[in-house]
């Protein structure tokens, strides 16, 4: 039956958060390319064959690492989708995310690694795709057009990581000055009819009023 | 007085488009460390004292071969500046832009480059302010507060370039599955009120509907 005494699952759960904890940091410091699996091994005191076997390779270590450790969206109407992702947004904003910027930037240098950050963030996606479907089917709009929904949706899901990274990168990693320097609050003022456009929130809003 | 010939000037013109045209490629090609000043002038056929004189640093010829080579927006309402700015988009989603991908790379890798960048693409971004502080001015809406119309305008016009680098990263270089593939109209349709909401075009409208 093998050996799977909680103490046991615990430790390997352990073990893997401080190898990723490593990952991200070694990541952020050195970039992608001078990362090796064998310099996360001897910062988390682990052999690499063991970092081999629990994340299996480079890529997956670095999509691992990079993944949000925000949970996936709740499910809700549009317009509780829409406010979710504004207060992320202000999350990304208000903070200085130095290592998740560091993680940011190798991803969009290293286009294989920034695949695997997509097949571990696909739940997440598949969320906001999810709910941008279920607020065009309960909206009376004609142009949300039965069949094409759910790609509607899943290009409007992406669309909205699109810009909420363009907001991020312009703000920490291109510093683009007045939005550098801007209130974060009032740059989620200005994305919020963005946002509620992109989720199809303002169709709601449209649909409620027509009631 | 100098030797200021038109053929002279000519001359100059010519040998600084050339290499210009030889930076783009090698930074595309090499990425922003590993391009020197002088392998682009032995790539241009030009001595690095004249680069040097010609651009002054590194960073420099960088913004230079960088910067857009789209003329700055021409001046007129905020639905034509939304309209110019969802033209430009177009053209970014159906190129496959891969040098100045490359050179975007660059910019997101090595933030005293991308400052430079501003610096020269600091006309394209006034014009774009001052259509935006325009047309708050023409429009009936009280939010758009006297005073701040300005400092809005420029926050405003950052926000809007963000999320059009977004969207070019989100297709080209992290190439998020829906996005990459999407047909460009039907981005452009998406984005159309983002950039209408983000440039004020939606209010003017709003004020047109209301006379």
């Amino acid at each position: 039956m093998g050996d799977l005494r909680p103490s046991r699952a615990e430790q390997r759960r352990n073990t893997e958060a401080r190898i990723l904890e490593q990952a991200r940091r070694l990541f952020a410091e050195s970039g992608y390319d001078r990362t090796t699996i064998r310099a996360v091994a001897t910062a988390a005191n682990v052999d690499p064959g063991l970092v081999m076997h629990y994340f299996g390779s480079k890529e997956r270590l670095f999509a691992q690492a990079a993944g949000s450790p925000a949970p996936p969206l709740t499910a809700g109407t549009a317009e509780e989708v829409a406010e979710q992702l504004l207060e992320r947004l202000y999350g990304s904003l208000a903070d200085q995310p130095v290592e998740s910027l560091a993680v940011l930037r190798s991803m969009l240098t290293h286009p294989e690694a920034a695949r695997e950050v997509h097949t571990s963030s696909r739940m997440h996606k598949e969320a906001l795709s999810r709910a941008i479907a279920e607020a065009a089917e309960a909206s009376e709009d004609a142009d949300a057009g039965g069949a094409d929904a759910g790609e509607d949706a899943d290009l409007r899901a992406d669309v909205v990581s699109a810009v909420l990274i363009g907001v991020a990168v312009g703000r920490h990693l291109i510093r683009l000055d007045h939005l550098a320097a801007a209130d974060p609050e009032r740059v989620v003022e200005l994305m919020r009819p963005v946002i509620r456009s992109l989720t199809r929130a303002d169709d709601e809003d449209r649909a409620a009023s027509e009631d």
